[in-house]
């Protein structure tokens, strides 16, 4: 019999509430045979101010033990800027290789965009998730001075872009339009901008009937408004794909639908699936939040361990929920959690 | 009697078409007492295959005898991505000390958007000009081996960091709503984070009328869609402003009406002003181009040499032609040249 043995980390803010509603629907859409196992991790904001620590070498070994991880949110505004982020939730993603950081952007019927004329919207962003300028590399020198510098260094290996360039041609060349956009700055940047556009090209022969092309990122924002319709997949840094998956977020119904997977395609460490929106501590404890971003990210993690079907299931319910919402008062973050059930158990 | 003593560099693609209207408008708007003096440059692509040459120590020396210089648009695709960015478009803004570069975004009447609900827009963004990932610090080892490491150094200063935070809360402050807010990425790029942060509320202290805001550079690409008119006065590094600059002018109107100034606040060096645009050669020569930005670039030039009434009588020309062509059909590059050179002179 099979069995889907689960890591889950609430942590912050709205992510108690999302998480909840994401098990909710996980557990009504698995078949009967399917064996569902938790267990419960208190990373956040309070284990660091009770006990100083972020993630161990310990939480670590026990985090590895799973075949996957949910997590809602990390981060609240009484921990300095920079503690959670680097000492948690880069951390993790680093310790387990997460190097593809998948984002898929869709604009699904009857939700909102602030883009006028309702475009077709239906790409997604393969963000390099290991190198770049999250690396932690850099420094202070004279530090709180007027002479300080403060330096921030981005590292590009061809080890680390080639396998995120080749998942994403693959990803290109099994979707209908087969088609590849390099977003990156090579104009400016232009040591690791050679490095990526070179390679892309190379791994580019491998994959003949994938369409390529090329943008820098800043007229890459400019077609997210304009012509968002023009993306099929996208691969980009670690950095510049943080900045355009929050704008294609925002213009594919907003950071209360937007999923995110932080794989290791190798298998070699559990993958984790995590809303992209943060931990939205004026609205906690609301029954406010939007479950939808963590229950569309339930189907990217069972995409991840082979149950294709039941992914679907829950995009669809998803897609018929958001649908049915229009003209509707505000239900709350519990109601989405058991229609959503309801629907995908049906 | 005064005089502009003025460098002009068209330079390639659609700049030479825009750049005659730009000179055409300064022309009709300036008083009789002014003598105009203009001496052409011709950088850019063809002088590059030419002589091999992008911006020479004699150039340099030339330029820095005039007041101000206006660009046209530099690039081709015949010269290879980063040649005439790197060695002449950056080596320029280095050379003079362009350490503010200020791009202001407001969306004028008639304009068309692609935002839904035509919302209000009127923000300056104040971008670093001289520091950041764009200093071209890093280097490439094992290069196109499968062993290659390719790296960027962002490089911020106190000293480079605090002058362009003042200059951003100075204009802050002379503002009717006097807001200024700080975009970076503290959480991740904790280094340069933590300096433009200390920095920016150190400065805030010495300007108590200000109103002051930080926000994440992804979660800014986000409200520039959703919610641009949160926005006053912008300040942030030279990577994070070229992006959302971008963006900034595609939902206000789009890069036709996006200007702006890389300006040396001190006059060491003449400052220069340039639309946001590119030298687009798929449209070149075609009499296509909308000249309003490089229009507006020229307002601005005027304002940074003390010509104010002036400034403002081709800002009220740029807007008045907009709002009209509303259901005209297109005019061409000069068409709207010679419609704005009335306008100001009349
Ligand atoms: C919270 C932060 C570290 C994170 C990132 O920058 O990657 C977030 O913005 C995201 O996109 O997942
Ligand atoms: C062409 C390029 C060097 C330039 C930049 O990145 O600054 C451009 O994008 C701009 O915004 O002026």
């Amino acid at each position: 019999s099979r069995s889907i043995n689960l890591a889950v980390i609430p942590g912050d803010g709205i992510g108690q509430e999302v998480v909840a509603q994401g098990l909710k629907v996980l557990s009504a859409v698995l078949p009967q045979d399917v064996k569902l196992e938790t267990t419960e991790f208190d990373f956040g904001a309070r284990r660091y101010h009770a006990t100083g620590e972020t993630l161990t070498d310990a939480d670590l070994d026990a985090l590895k033990r799973h075949d996957a991880i949910l997590l809602g949110a990390i981060g609240d505004p009484s921990v300095p800027s920079g503690v959670l982020e680097r000492g948690f939730l880069l951390k993790l993603r680093f310790a387990f290789d997460h190097h593809v950081n998948l984002r898929p952007s869709k604009l699904l019927p009857g939700v909102a965009t602030p883009l006028a004329g309702q475009p077709e919207i239906d790409f997604v962003v393969v963000r390099e998730g290991t190198e770049g300028p999250y690396t932690g590399n850099g420094g202070t020198i004279r530090k709180g001075t007027p002479h300080e510098v403060a330096t921030e260094v981005s590292v590009n290996t061809a080890f680390g872009v080639e396998r995120v360039v080749r998942d994403a041609f693959a990803r290109a060349q099994a979707r209908p339009r087969k088609k590849l956009t390099l977003v990156h700055k090579n104009n400016v940047l232009t040591f690791a901008g050679h490095l990526w556009t070179n390679i892309f090209n190379k791994v580019a022969e491998e994959f003949p009937e994938v369409t390529i092309d090329y943008i820098h990122v800043d007229a890459a924002t400019i077609y997210l408004v304009t012509d968002p319709g023009r993306f099929d997949v996208i691969v980009t840094d670690n950095l510049f794909g943080d900045i355009i998956t929050d704008l294609a977020a925002a213009v594919s119904g907003g950071i209360g639908v937007a999923a995110s997977g932080n794989i290791n395609p190798s298998g070699e460490f559990p993958s984790m699936f995590e809303p992209v929106h943060g931990s939205a501590p004026d609205i906690a404890g609301q029954g406010k939040a939007d479950p939808s971003a963590t229950v569309l990210s339930v189907a990217l993690l069972l995409r991840h361990l082979g149950y294709e079907t039941e992914a679907a299931r829950i995009e669809e319910a998803v897609s018929a929920d958001l649908a049915e919402r229009v003209g509707q008062p505000a239900r709350t973050t519990d109601e989405i959690g058991d229609a959503l059930a309801v629907r995908v158990a049906g």
